[in-house]
């Protein structure tokens, strides 16, 4: 059994379910000079465990200004102090600062990893297609076109499957390989809202705020999806538009078991639960 | 004809709808030492017209951290330069921070006055009765008590009419007459939220935070819709439970015509529009 190193001795693990507003952090991972959702959460966890140094393993990283609805994190604790993980939970809550929430705790095997053992992960992203507004704009992108959810959807379906998606990469030549399986992409209009839902085996960094930029641009009526089959198969990030704003996005749900995966269903607006 | 004074020779008047994330600021009035939302309007809207010092009349205050969907404020445009109300506000947008947006723009008489002309506001009151969530937590005030919106609705009825409002007051001592009309309350649940619609001639300083600190205990079972009634008839706010926090309050409205007043109907969540 390989489990990360803890200056203390291992007794449990926790896997934690956390809801984040990205907006005043620099996504999930720390970084130097400024602040990061990890680092206020194993602050908090430090000082839980009498100053035992926790460390999280998250399921991925978001980007700067992405939000979070069930990013999932695990932890090893100590053996003292011994606290049953709902109080760990309550604890934590209760002294978090407004825009971060942990949703849900439970105690998962000493070797699970939370980035490894994750079978896929669903983001969606949130487009207002009303009228901008001072509240929303947090949550959402509010494209300058007009646009067509119904070409979004037929759009979509080009991009399901397992492909190639250096078209829609920042940074390849960071990486080794660019192939993914994207599931499914729903096209959910809730409101004056259009939900775009991604559920696949896994992401690149920006790859769905690329997708985003290209699918708007088919939305608009400027690409048909022939012309999105063609920038897929290009392999080359120039062929496609610009990277869509952070602010729109949500990392829903990572999955560990196959039922959640493919029963993951949007029921509502992202930022409204 | 009685109008402001200005530094120019007053030309028009425009009439503005502004909506607000009142979290950020300091509530709609200038006060020192804090940024307030007339404020940064008035910047702008002064550059706009070549340094030519623009006052903005609003249709009331609101405090630190409420909403508003609709402000009314007017202000007296100068003769030079000359700009149609509809380049005013694309303007005025364009280089707005976010958090701030005017909706609409009108012309009104040169007499009318954004306050005294006033017949009424609409307010609403936003309870969160599900999970305590991130995204919403500036949008709602997530209650300890488990709430029965029957029951607040039941006791709101008590509040509705031509009453003496003392009870549900902040500084008290500061104004000669507390007797207001509240023409009714609208109480709907939408989703997981619980909103009350406040829609009367006027309203005093906190008073439907204070209104909504009793119904939340009326709501809660703690109040039955007689006590409500007592506490109303004491007209004494020591009588009254706290006041409720600033982020769950959005301005909906404010009315120049009986219609408006009459027809107002909440049609959605304050915050996702």
């Amino acid at each position: 059994m390989r489990i990360e190193e803890t200056s203390y001795e291992p007794c449990k693990r926790f896997l934690l379910e956390i809801a984040y507003d990205g907006t005043d952090y620099s996504g999930w991972q720390i970084q130097p000079h400024c602040l990061a959702v990890q680092e206020v959460l194993q602050e908090k966890l430090t000082k839980l465990y009498a100053g035992q140094k926790i460390h999280l393993i998250g399921s991925s990283r978001t980007d700067a200004g992405v939000h979070a609805q069930r990013f999932a994190a695990s932890f090893l604790t100590p053996k003292r102090p011994d606290i049953p993980p709902e109080k760990v939970m309550r604890a934590i809550n209760s002294q978090m600062p407004v825009g971060i929430k942990i949703r849900t705790i439970r105690e998962v095997p000493l070797e699970f990893h939370a980035r490894y053992d994750t079978l896929g992960k669903a983001y969606t992203y949130v487009l207002n297609l009303g009228a901008y507004s001072p509240f929303i704009d947090r949550y959402s992108w509010h494209p300058i076109h007009e646009i067509d959810p119904e070409k979004i959807r037929a759009a979509a379906q080009v991009l399901v499957g397992t492909h190639d998606y250096s078209s829609f990469v920042v940074e390849r030549n960071m990486i080794d390989d660019a192939v993914r399986t994207i599931y499914r992409i729903d096209v959910d209009v809730i409101g004056q809202f259009c939900c775009v839902t991604f559920v696949g085996n896994g992401f690149l960094y920006k790859m769905i705020r690329c997708l985003m930029g290209t699918l708007e641009a088919a939305g608009s009526g400027k690409f048909s999806p022939e012309k999105v089959k063609e920038i897929l198969e290009a392999r080359d990030r120039s062929a496609a538009p610009e990277t869509a704003p952070p602010n729109g996005l949500f990392l829903m749900k990572a999955f560990y078991t196959p039922e959640e995966r493919d029963n993951f269903k949007l029921d509502g607006l992202p930022f409204t639960f």
